[in-house]
């Protein structure tokens, strides 16, 4: 839970107490997964965001053809979910496999709302957290619909280079839409 | 700002009372703009977020060369800004121009922070668009990258139809990443 702690103190203005932490923390239940397990499947329920404390995730969109898209990329200090189907109940489109044994803390979306309403360091914390994750939502629908491949890459590199080295290249080249061989050319160039 | 008020109580778990309005109010100024006007130029830092009252607005980026890319379309009871120079004081990679004559209501982010702290029913509306926004744009990075231009058509037009009826062919084809004539050819098949 430490790794939480120093999390959630990363996004606060003024440190959280140890009685808040101890509050905070009897909300989140600890489960580990191993390398390849599947932390949410198509047509499931996100009933739980899942707060990486160890490991790596990737949530991909499988369409009709069987193709898999690359939607996101999480690793220790991310939250893994479907945020649409956590928040409305209703079944998600995504698959998230762990992609490493993982270890991750779970919150429940009745206890997200416990917290945000009862916690002024929390509350505080979500706020912040979406506008961060606002943002790069933004990025990422900018980057995808008017950058180059070399641009997207450049850019993908520069924000998130430990997500580069953590994952191989055919799921780097699907997270940033271009062919594997493009990849590889542009690894080369930069 | 009556229509304000309505919009936000739409977010909101009990109604806002008079009380609670008169403060919300009293942090927003209204702005008149003419069809055509920029309501932020590149290089610009965004002081304020608009909500629109009446009218429309698009955002886009220019990219090097000359060629537009329409990252959002707004209308009555959206919000228009860029919440990257927002949150971070950075000049803004974005234009957003107004499509048809507009009246807004802006706040700053200094009074953003005081009413998300000090005002509850806008704390708790915050939370609740940005959750919106976030399973909205999570929504559009999976079409933009996983949809055919067929799929990506058929589910913007029933999301948003009225944005469809509001906004000319060549903006929506942007918008979905598509060429104009095909498009067309999506409508006619509609």
């Amino acid at each position: 839970m430490q790794a939480l702690r120093e999390y959630l103190n990363q996004y606060v203005s003024s440190l959280i107490s140890d009685e808040e932490f101890e509050v905070i923390q009897s909300y989140f239940v600890h489960k580990k997964l191993r390398k390849k397990q599947y932390l949410l499947q198509y047509g499931e329920i996100c009933k739980h965001m899942a707060f990486i404390v160890k490991g790596a995730a990737r949530k991909f969109y499988l369409d009709e053809k069987g193709v898999e898209h690359v939607v996101d990329l999480c690793i220790e200090n991310w939250w893994a979910g479907d945020r649409e189907s956590f928040a409305m109940s209703k079944p998600t489109i995504y698959y998230i496999e762990v992609w490493e044994d993982t270890e991750v803390l779970l919150i429940s979306r009745a206890n997200v709302a416990i917290l945000e309403y009862e916690c002024k360091p929390f509350n505080e914390f979500v706020l912040k957290l979406d506008e961060k994750s606002h943002i790069a939502k933004q990025k990422r629908i900018t980057s995808a619909i008017s950058f180059t491949a070399k641009e997207r890459y450049e850019d993908f590199a520069a924000c998130y280079p430990e997500i580069l080295r953590r994952f191989p290249q055919h799921v780097i080249a699907s997270y940033l839409g271009i062919t594997k061989d493009t990849l590889s050319r542009l690894r080369r160039q930069g």
